[in-house]
């Protein structure tokens, strides 16, 4: 019998009012312990790891989600390295944003706190784990981790490793832990402890999303997908354009910020097209287009109202033609998911208006897709990108783990002086 | 038959992209249509408002809920003030509020824009009807309102003159709407409508927060009880003590930055609560005490455990003598509400470990926790005060109804170049 849902909640909240009350240097103390134990548990990491991928062969798991769930001693380094860029960025904690004084005296500061306990709530990736173990532990926040049960012995090896490092700092190994009961019904309750578990991530695909969205009663950050879109206008580059397509379709097709839809001003269609086309197919892509793609490049696949919602994650891509820079908004607007969408223009006033008309996380002008990530944009790490429009929205590292509260200095003020 | 709530939450979704796309002299004209609508509607507003008062006294509702129903011409006056309060207010819509170039030359700005559509659901207070809709208008939201059924007439009246306002400015009047359909069904229904409203706030009493909260599956910002706490330490100066506690509880006891517990340090205790007892029953306040308070101070009714958690909004307050600042922080961290909390210290120590170790959205030093308040602390003009731990925490602006997304500027860079 594994301890309940609620108690290691309880017990993880206690943990986070140690960690809300550690200075930075204690702080980064405390990851560099957890890397040292990760970097020494690598032998039984990986051994858990192989468990995970034999039952995961025997059940008919393979490829993409076969190699997310693999481990090796390169990806175990790669964890205990991520931990260290952690500790080398910035102290999100105690920030002071703004500060001002008040006619009355009244000496009004913003100071970031940690937010508190956060759940954790992935598929089967135990890199993951370390990663999101590392910022949450950044921002002074306790969490407890919810990956895919084909993870759950890597992530149970890994959890090990990090409250060892814990606890010989002093900080209960509650702080971090992976959720005891791995079935269903204990996600379920973890996700509706409101008094207890002060935000929910879910990150990965819909049918995950929609899981916790549909039980989840504590306050949710979703990490959707990217249906991404790349506009070629009519006054762009056409090699810059095509140089910005093959990156976001072809370097990873896997991940959220590639791109899905590429949409072509038809002033530019006839000549753009069949050199985006001859590009892709010797990259292997399949593009499947709308009536008008299609009679300037042949023997293109027709696309179909769910090609242009989906997020193919493979190298498959939709295509179409539009009459100008209003007609790729409307498309975006319909089929879009808010992540992340491109424009290649040499107008800047079109550039403008793509910006100021789509509500995605991100805009990128003349810029790949791919660069939407924590990393790449300055975060340092990210612990997801977040298509929630609220509190965070977009890559999102250590500060959105923190809120902004008031801190209030005065020398006796009242409201209505006697 | 009234319009549909999906309907009428994507026609105020079509009126929210229109507004996210005025500039700042286009939305504060609209926002100076509206208060010269409102003030030509003075006495459509006070007849429907009549009606209301009407219909409650027959149903028996009296003192301080009839009081916040009621409207005079001052107070129709006061929307309208507090609208041009709203206009002069610096617009946080296309705020950049950071800028960075990265070593590859891709500039990154962070910049403010709309969360979309907000729903607001309060109860029957109908100057909150114009005050949100102001605030919701500057952050170029679009706002469906929900107050309490006892103020449908004079919301109706209030919404209608903000539409004539809308429409003159070329906007739909559905930008701003009162929820058409007033059954509770109908509130659910739009508290579910995930892919269309971007956030809802609740602000009100428990019941109300505790339905909304059980009910909604989109984004949610509680605005919620205030058992604010005012901690005597050792080291402070009495009067000035004295004055916070005064102000604190007496000047409007009916609102949520009123305090409603005191704490007092055992040392200060012989001396302190003898005047406090006397300055509160002066002021027909009524004290329930620990035991030890009851030794110091005769006559004292006992507190429960009831009472240490409970927002009375009425002449009651509640007592506990304490050990130390230790003490005080853990009875707190028990019975708190996350709203405001008062120390009044010379001890600088102790105010810090009071701030680091309570995770309050306001901490008052030596203030009174009657300026946890928009207004008092610089906001403006606040939409409410935000006791949820996520996008706002305490007194929430025109700022807290934007979201900072990413533009990404570059010049064809990519990822992985071939």
């Amino acid at each position: 019998m594994s301890i309940g849902v609620k108690e290691q909640a309880l017990a993880a909240r206690v943990a986070a009012q140690q960690l809300a009350e550690m200075d930075t240097a204690a702080r980064n103390s405390l990851l560099e312990a957890i890397a040292a134990s990760i970097a020494a548990a690598q032998d039984s990491i990986l051994a858990a790891n192989a468990q995970d991928m034999a039952a995961a062969q025997e059940r008919g798991i393979s490829g993409a989600m076969l190699d997310r769930l693999r481990l090796d001693s390169k990806r175990v380094q790669d964890m205990v390295l991520g931990m260290r860029t952690v500790i080398a960025l910035p102290d999100p904690v105690g920030q002071v944003t703004r500060r001002e004084q008040r006619p009355n005296g009244l000496l009004i500061e913003r100071v970031r706190v940690p937010l508190g306990l956060i759940a954790m709530i992935y598929e089967a990736r135990p890199n993951v784990t370390a990663d999101a173990a590392a910022l949450c532990l950044k921002a002074g926040n306790a969490v407890i981790l919810r990956g895919g049960s084909e993870a759950q012995q890597s992530n149970r090896a890994i959890a090990q490793a990090i409250g060892e490092g814990l606890e010989a700092c002093g900080v209960p190994a509650a702080a971090v832990s992976v959720l005891a009961d791995t079935r269903r019904e204990s996600m379920i309750e973890l996700l509706q402890l409101t008094d207890i578990v002060d935000l929910a991530i879910p990150r990965g695909g819909e049918g995950l999303i929609r899981f916790v969205a549909e039980h989840a009663r504590v306050p949710l950050i979703k990490h959707y997908k990217g249906v991404c879109h790349l506009f070629v206008d009519a006054s762009a580059d056409p090699e810059l354009a095509l140089r910005l397509l093959i990156d976001g379709k072809t370097t990873r097709p896997g991940v959220c910020n590639a791109l899905e839809t590429l949409l072509v001003h038809e002033a530019a269609a006839a000549q753009f097209l069949p050199a985006a086309a001859a590009a892709l197919h010797a990259r292997g892509v399949e593009m499947r287009g709308c009536e008008r793609s299609r009679a300037i490049v042949a023997g293109l696949a027709p696309a179909s109202e769910d090609d242009y919602a989906a997020e193919f994650l493979d190298l498959v891509i939709a295509v179409c033609v539009v009459a100008d820079v209003e007609e790729a908004i409307a498309h975006i607007r319909r089929y879009g998911s808010d992540h992340t969408e491109v424009i290649a223009t040499r107008d800047e006033g079109n550039a403008r208006r793509f910006t100021q008309a789509l509500r995605s996380a991100v805009i990128m002008i003349n810029a790949s897709s791919r660069f939407s990530d924590g990393g790449e944009l300055g975060l340092g790490a990210e612990i997801g990108i977040s298509t929630t429009r609220l509190h965070a929205y977009g890559p999102m590292g250590a500060e959105s783990l923190t809120i902004e509260r008031y801190v209030v200095r005065g020398e006796g003020q009242v409201r209505h002086p006697a």
